[in-house]
């Protein structure tokens, strides 16, 4: 889709549930990875297993496209199961493919296994050759089969499931949020620096694990809490265990959840998405004041912000743009030599709330700059006489290790550019971005990676 | 889709474009589709000529679905031609069917002819029975062929197409846009009251004919004017002619495009639609005044009402709903004994912004009254203290013959209650409807058809 | 489909039934469609309506494709009705879309009428100038749109359809079987040369009109008797009605269906098509003998012909080639820089029977030469010694007005060659053509159209 | 398909081809492939590499359905890489899933290494177990996967593929035709007792390897020899090697190939298919004489069984049915309260062949009864005086253990019932099996492997 294009991208979105009244969960699972489909429009899956069920017995679906694309209501109901884990994918281009699909799902010689994963592993390569040295055969080119294998391998030399999951946590590096399955339990893992999010629900008697608190309320589960970093949490029929030998004190929450990733309406480690935007807002507006007469928001990632600038800065906010949202991603884009663009398709302005107006633009990030600059050309064209860019977040200048699919270096503007050279290339008539010091004012004290921006990794 | 079921319907979108440079226009006309998408999801169509041609060229592609789901790059290549017309329709379920899809594209003893139609004719049984007495053999059941078959009669006691469609507009009652292709001609047709919107818009060599000024707006080409109520423009590739003779002074503008229909950033008959719904929302606020926390609106038909609201109020406005654009039309609906509803699965709650509030929720009207009362629950359940439901009409009682999909009045909630009833039937704390004065507030001096609102039909 | 494109084809297969018990005929049409899907894989449709049912009642579905590809049992289940017709086309690449697909059905001022139809109108253009002259509209190009709308034309002047039927054809030339369904009534007309076929069966309540006898036989039903040609059979309820009035003694089926358009298992007019195919082998036998080892045919073409070959000659019959049946309409055909043909790919030579061998190789008809050429290749390159082609008709070299697609006269290779230079060209040892007196070895005293063979046509 | 359904099957067809000019060779796979459709209807799978390609370099693509169903023009040349492998694949409905589907692709400690592979592992349970033991982790349930697993273990204690492959063929037991690709080498394996068949060919600078002779001759190359029993032959770009370690003298070939399995055009371990089953009915005629009229065959299966007889026994061959070839696998089954039969539709009798005739009919073998027993019927109805059945095989008694998928032993009519039982069962005059002395006629002195006749199994 023309202008997502030129955003950071999650890598995934996780969802589990076990039904201890024994009914089937692929219903749930369905709505649970609607709600989390912002986190990955690439692929998804759902595998299902029968707590009461003979040894072996999973069922798994995945396919390319979105939950509601894969998901036909025959395909459904033949997910029958009372446990189950469900997953969408963001992935570029290049390793898009049927093949690196989760959940993962093997037969072994306890069974059988399913597991599914967001974050990304930095000890990948170590691991994967020390498997392979073992004889370990690979089908995909994902982190996710190795933490799979790596449990499979630890199960032989430990007494549960649990334990196995235990041991590979204590062997793998990175940010990761992990459900496992086996056939009668439900394993939810949370790295210990906390980078991935993954909360407890539970809605009758089912218990639901998931990225974010969105996907709870969709399927009409209460919020429990948040997964602890390091925690590791067993869910049975009858029972919940907790190991928190591998939890510690130094957490590091990815501030790109709070910045962009996560949706308005959901609470990560305390802290309301949609709070932290309208503050960050609120932050932009006292550090980069400037005279204007209407505040506006990119949407849909800065609108939050937009509307924290206007209730600090007490310059009225409206509505710029009209999103198209019947463009989907058969979307045929225009070529160069028509003078449409594909975000003129996906966005038009409207004119009588700019014309003539000075206005404030906020959106939370700027990756390549390109489609900012767009929009600065079609609000002029559209009559604005001034347009000052604000931008929730830092300049985004280093890559990501845990999972968010950054481009290569020399694509981001920041990284070749000053400040005033951007505002100048993008067309704005002034730029100003987060201070990094303000993310007290989104997040409070809670303790963050921001490695994106300040290069200090938590774990490599 | 789920919520969107409980809104009143427009029928259709058209489009037209003759590029006397000679080159190809069906992928500006695909654009301009995509952008009048909101006025109609179920089939698309697009027939193009060449006005170079030999006599009966004509090609024509349409079908069920959405205009980026009906036209591949294949497709739209082999459209060449370089006048043509466009289509998206709307239809309650019954009459869903290819055969309706338009455009209308015939051959006659005059060659081909193509049309696309927004809107109703009311005389429709009328000019039927008098074609197929004399003869003429219908193969779908909509007005508009109807109304290609009169042009085709009227064709062969006249010199001229134009001719033509003026004898067959002077026929037709109702309200309508026409847009009529032949090889050599584009025909804009307006209905005498205005009901339905037409614009005029240029773009380098070709003149654009469209239901809403977004749609120049999206393939880059220039506002002109309204066609006036009555009008008939016919675009050649060196000339335009306009017939007035249809045209008097007694204008009754649909007041729905203004509420609902119309795009955001649209303007019609001079009136931006933004600004008239904020408008409208102030007026609220000025009748329906009441002590609030927060203004929301249900997004997306009634945020820039409630951000009108707000600014009157000067109580903060507020997003309450975080929309879930990745539902599609394939998406499973849940089933009764399941607890998640659709609404919920499309619309969630942000815990953070009502909790503990009081709150105004604005929408656009009240159809059958299922959403709101969906909705309203929602919001107590995230902590919402009171709801203040402002409506931005007056209450929906009548049926319209002039194109608009109405369910019959035993489902109209306001047909059969009070205001005070529905209050609590929806479940809200206080219940506020726009008074039927306040459209001069939206639209000022513009005549209007608000007949269902008021019975006042200005032709039947 | 690689090697069928070097053939002629019939254009079309039709089917009606009436169920006087009011049972629902679209399942049976179905099938009857699928036994004459050998008439034309291009498109197909049902219509249906019911006898008992309200004015206008009609549902109708047609596509591109084959039957089994186009009727799901959904669609079936929805097309209820206890009289019904059904169509299956086939046309050249140009006219290929979907509006010209049958049923054409259409709503006049008596209501509904629906058409199927076999075959070409001859003197189309001056009615349809006549028709589009008195302001008729075509949304096709096809003659059977033409018939119909003359039929409502009738309709106004007449007392009844089926007078109305027999107006329409007194004034249409050419070949031609059509079924026409009123909502109460079918009606089978054969044009008055007999050059078209079309028979009756019964089964329990059900009259059937069938272009073949194997449709009969496809759906249990029993043979009746062939439509007399000029007759129009008008079967109700409880009533069947024949016209006479333009049946006359002039005769002249079309020999191509006993050539090679029926089915092996059909009779038309009393003929066997597989004993007519049988005879003519012996016919060639007759007139060409050769010395050789073995008599093979071109699947399935040439089948019949070969036994009747080897059966006459005395020379064993044998098997050349295996047909590859899984190669469907979306294969690949290979290009021109690899090796394999497409023609290799759907037939390969058994080499086992061909090796040293002396062959005669039989097909029905040589329209380019082009698929004859590669078989002879294939069958010297698996070692046969001597090839003798045996053509079980004369050379053809005229054009067919009556509905038979063949290409343009240049393409067709006895236009432009002497049987010798046929012979050297398509590299056969020796060739022989079917002597047109021979025909009356395959169909006896039936009175033929033979026009293909010898420019004498019955009508114009 | 109904009637295919009453028959055995085989479970997959292999190919592999190395293009020592580094061509690609996606292409000449999908060709090869479509000429080995017969050998598995249900999936098909292209995996390819480049000899000269960076490590890691392979690409598979495979998917349920027909070849020319999955393999589109984009996605084979998407496909680039001059060492390939194909696989169709038959299986029973229950394990009927993408996961199953072949080749096997696999990331281990070497690289990458794919697989193909026809036939049936019988120590399968103990080699999974053991590989379990040692970490194995399963993706699939097919003994694929195992062979795959065991030579990636074995390569960890050796120095190269083909010994990797030596390793586990030694331990493997059962029928099979392996192909293996690594990215420099593509290795055929077939069993020790030559259960499966597979040949050696060549075309231009290209080797290929394939289930079957006919996939040479469809892509256009030259048959070079069989693959010995128990032979490994490792293909390299410029080198042939062959390992001939496993072989023995204790051969048993499949008797079902040459009874139905294999196409009449190809050669196995030097017997024609074509004349093995015209032997066949030339025994059974001296076996079973029996005065009649005609002899026939069902079609496909039983035409050269009864051109066979009919030599022999001087009785004439015809043709009984007509096959439409049109009815796919979409194809809606008529349900039992329809007269029409699912056989009927896909075989019609042709009446005028038939009709006061004494029938000798011919299939190759019995399995259910249920489709003879519905041709006998047609026969009976369409005129035939007598019809005597001639089965060109034994009775069908014991399962096959080699990778023939054979129905549970109670649904097999002969494992229950005596000739006489069977006979009046099916209705015939007259029934006789091929006499298990005969295969030699069929095959001379080839050993056999006919286990499912006489419980005589070579390997468990």
């Amino acid at each position: 889709m023309p202008y997502e294009f030129d955003k950071l991208h999650e890598e995934c979105g996780v969802f589990g549930i076990l039904d201890s009244k024994g009914e089937n969960v692929a219903n749930t699972i369905y709505y649970g990875l609607c709600a989390l489909q912002h986190r990955g429009q690439e692929s998804a899956g759902i595998a299902v297993c029968n707590t009461e069920g003979p040894l072996g017995n999973l069922l798994c679906h995945k396919n390319m496209g979105l939950v509601n694309e894969i998901f036909s209501p025959d395909i459904l109901s033949e997910l029958t199961g009372n446990i189950g884990i469900g997953h969408v994918r963001y992935s570029t281009t290049g390793e898009s493919t049927i093949k690196n699909a989760q959940p993962i799902a093997i037969n072994y010689f306890k069974g059988t296994l399913a597991l599914v994963h967001n974050g990304n592993i930095t000890n990948m390569e170590e691991l994967k050759n020390s498997l392979q040295e073992n004889g370990a055969i690979f089908h995909s080119t994902t982190d996710s089969e190795i933490i799979t294998y790596q449990i499979a391998l630890e199960r032989t030399k430990t007494n549960s499931i649990e334990e196995a999951v235990y041991e590979t946590t204590r062997k793998i590096k990175g940010g990761f949020a992990l459900i496992i399955m086996s056939p009668q339990k439900m394993i939810g893992v949370r790295d210990p620096y906390g980078l991935k999010p993954l909360c407890l629900g539970k809605k009758n008697g089912s218990y639901i694990l998931a990225s974010e608190s969105c996907a709870l309320n969709a399927v009409g589960a209460e919020f429990v809490r948040d997964i602890l970093p390091g925690e590791i949490i067993t869910i049975q029929k009858n029972d919940i265990k907790n190991n928190y030998a591998l939890c510690n004190q130094t957490h590091t929450h990815c501030i790109f959840e709070y910045i962009y990733f996560a949706r308005l309406d959901s609470t990560i480690d305390g802290i309301n998405i949609y709070d932290a935007r309208v503050h960050a807002g609120e932050a932009l507006a006292k550090s980069y004041p400037v005279e204007a007469d209407l505040v506006v928001g990119v949407p849909d990632s800065g609108i939050a912000a937009a509307m924290g600038y206007a209730k600090q800065s007490h310059i009225p906010y409206g509505i710029a743009f009209q999103k198209n949202s019947y463009v989907g991603r058969t979307f045929i884009k225009p070529t160069q030599n028509e003078r449409e663009t594909a975000v003129q398709i996906k966005l038009n302005v409207i004119p009588s709330t700019v014309k003539e107006k000075r206005i404030i633009l906020i959106d939370d990030s700027i990756v390549r700059g390109t489609t900012i600059s767009k929009l600065i050309i079609m609000l002029k064209k559209a009559g604005a006489k001034e347009v000052h860019v604000r931008i929730s977040s830092p300049p985004f200048l280093y890559p990501c290790y845990y999972g968010t699919d950054v481009p290569s270096n020399h694509l981001l503007i920041a990284s070749k550019h000053t400040n005033e050279e951007i505002c100048e290339q993008i067309g704005a008539d002034s730029l100003g971005y987060l201070n990094i010091d303000d993310f007290k004012v989104m997040v409070g004290n809670l303790p963050l990676c921001k490695a994106c921006f300040d290069q200090q990794y938590p774990v490599i």
